[in-house]
Parts: C-alpha cells; sequence; structure tokens
C-alpha cells in the first residue's frame, strides 16, 4: 500500500472519495479503505518577555532555516495547549516559562493550523535546543523584523505590544487584509 | 494492511514505535511502515443567545444520544476556527450566528481534544439539524442541567454567565479541581 521514497518517507495511494455515512470528500486509501482524515494541527506558542525583552529563537531547521521565531511547535496528544507550549518554550530555549493568558488564535486554513498564542513570562536562564542555532531576548527596537521565519510571528508581537500595559484583554485573531497570506 | 470489522470500521495493525528521526514513541503500521501521527483534534463551539435566552441541541446521535449540548464539532480542514462554529450551528440548528469573541479554550488530554468556545449571538430562526433531535432557546432557570450531554457545556454555560455585562474579557480555561475528567 505504500511505496518506501528517496527521502526515507512513504507514499500512500490515495484517492478522493466520501466515506459511507460520512458527508465529505475524505482521502481514502485505494488498497485497504484506510480514511485518512486529516484535522486541522494545533500549534502552541507564546511570546515570552523578561521585563521588556522579548525572547526570539533563530530556527536551526527547515522552514524558514535561519531566520528567527518565537518558541512554537505542535500540540502533541495527551498535553493541555498550556503544557505544549512550556513544553516547546523548553525544547527550543531550555526556558521555563509562567503563562499569563492567551494572547491571540490565528487560523492559517491553506496549511490546516490554529496557532494558539500565550502571553507568558521568562523565569529562567535561557540557550539554545536542538532546534535552535541561537536565542536571545531582545529589546523592542532591535528585533530582526526582516528576518522573522513566518507572518503569525510578526503578528504576535505587534499584538503583544497592544496589551503590554494590560491585564485583561480579548484574544486577537488573524489581522484584517492578511488573508492572502493564509487561503 | 487492515480488516473489515462487523460494524463497517477498518482495523490496522499498529505497533508502538519510535520512527527514525523523531523523538517520542507513534503508532506505525506493522505492514508498511504508515506512520499515524495522532494530534490534538480542535471542537469549535459556541454559546449562542438571543437576548437572556440561550440555544441548546438535544443530541440525535451518540455519544451521549438525547442530552443536551452546544453546538460544536469538529473543525474541518481549509476553514478557520470561525467558520467552523458558524458551520457547526448551522448543521446543527440550522442557526445563523454571528460570532462576538472567544469565551474559553478548555484541553481534555485524556481524548487530545482542544475545544475552543465563542460566544455568539443568534440571527436567524432555528430548526433541528440531521445531529439534532431538538433545539430549544432556554431562559437561564430552565436550562436541563442534569441531562447536558458534556462537562465542557456545564463549563461553558457556567463560564458564559461571568462574561454577560462585560465586553472583554480573558477567555476561560478548564475549571479548577476538574482534573479527574480530564485526564
Ligand atoms: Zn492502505
Ligand atoms: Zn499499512
Amino acid at each position: 500500500m505504500t511505496d518506501q521514497l528517496s527521502n526515507g518517507f512513504f507514499s500512500q495511494e490515495f484517492k478522493l472519495k466520501i466515506p459511507d455515512g460520512d458527508d465529505r470528500i475524505r482521502r481514502v486509501c485505494s488498497h485497504c479503505q484506510f480514511v485518512d482524515y486529516i484535522n486541522p494541527k494545533i500549534i502552541a506558542a507564546s511570546v515570552v518577555t523578561k521585563g521588556s525583552k522579548i525572547l526570539l529563537c533563530r530556527r536551526a531547521i527547515d522552514p524558514r532555516k535561519g531566520f528567527w521565531t518565537l518558541p512554537a511547535g505542535f500540540m502533541e496528544q495527551g498535553e493541555t495547549v498550556e503544557e505544549a507550549a512550556r513544553r516547546e518554550a523548553r525544547e527550543e530555549a531550555n526556558a521555563e516559562i509562567r503563562i499569563d493568558r492567551i494572547l491571540a488564535v490565528y487560523s492559517v486554513p491553506r496549511i490546516s493550523q490554529v496557532q494558539i498564542m500565550f502571553r507568558a513570562e521568562l523565569v529562567s536562564d535561557i540557550s539554545p535546543g536542538p532546534e535552535s542555532l541561537e536565542v536571545e531576548l531582545f529589546d523592542w527596537r532591535d528585533i530582526p523584523w526582516s528576518n522573522l521565519a513566518f507572518p503569525t510571528v510578526l503578528w504576535g508581537l505587534t499584538h503583544y505590544a497592544e496589551t503590554r500595559s494590560k491585564t485583561v484583554f480579548a484574544p486577537f485573531s488573524n489581522p484584517p487584509g492578511t488573508e492572502a497570506l493564509t487561503r
């Protein structure tokens, strides 16, 4: 049912069809009728601050290797969103964080991703984890704006700036006028 | 690689192992090495109100058939969380809703679910969709508290009540003391 590709991944022969009892087209394996229910994936992310400084990580892996990002990654099974955000900060920057509250929920339908982004405080030292080339606490004016890895990093940083003096605020969603980046 | 079961579903023979280049145990098909990356799934839900009344739907399907729930369901590919919440209200109650803001983000790690729940306003008539036995707008005191389908329905309703007079509030998460229900 699958062929191993030169990159080590496997290929399955899926056909698009509507499984019995379902109401929409799914990817179904033509050999064994396995239904590949592709659900949107959750990214847990954090804008982590220490005083007026903001934690960024320079990516050691593709995509966007060498560019700066917020601590973020795919949520795994068996954890809460908050636990996922803390785990990612630990994996990418050896950072212990104290989560304050939800900053934003962004949807990227083109790649079926939902990013749940927290506002958090750094409560440890930092050092690069295996997925980071370097990690750094930036003053706002020194943020490498032209070398950010993803649009959601820019959105998170600018939305964070709007909440700096606030303890209560509604979470942000995708900024208006950014549909071309997400559809 | 799969056997069809009497209920029409297919069974795959998965073994638990760490795929090359990964760092944790995954379910891998013992025949074809297909890796089943099970990611947490997103439920988009809404507390939908009309004046002081709250929309509930009595489930026509398992699990918890016959019990009352909020309009909610699995987010699909290619949509935003807000679009998923509007689609579910349409599917379950033929309801058009106007989303106000995020009410809560609940994590249910035992079943790897994240519920993103909105506060929303009803802007149409309602009638039962195929997954609902009946749909009704309840006064607060008439809500069938002992016949709610899921703990998250109770959480969403009580958290909603705390926000009634508020336009700005931080989203809620799992109530304290409910770990036994979610782990
Ligand atoms: Zn197959
Ligand atoms: Zn297989």
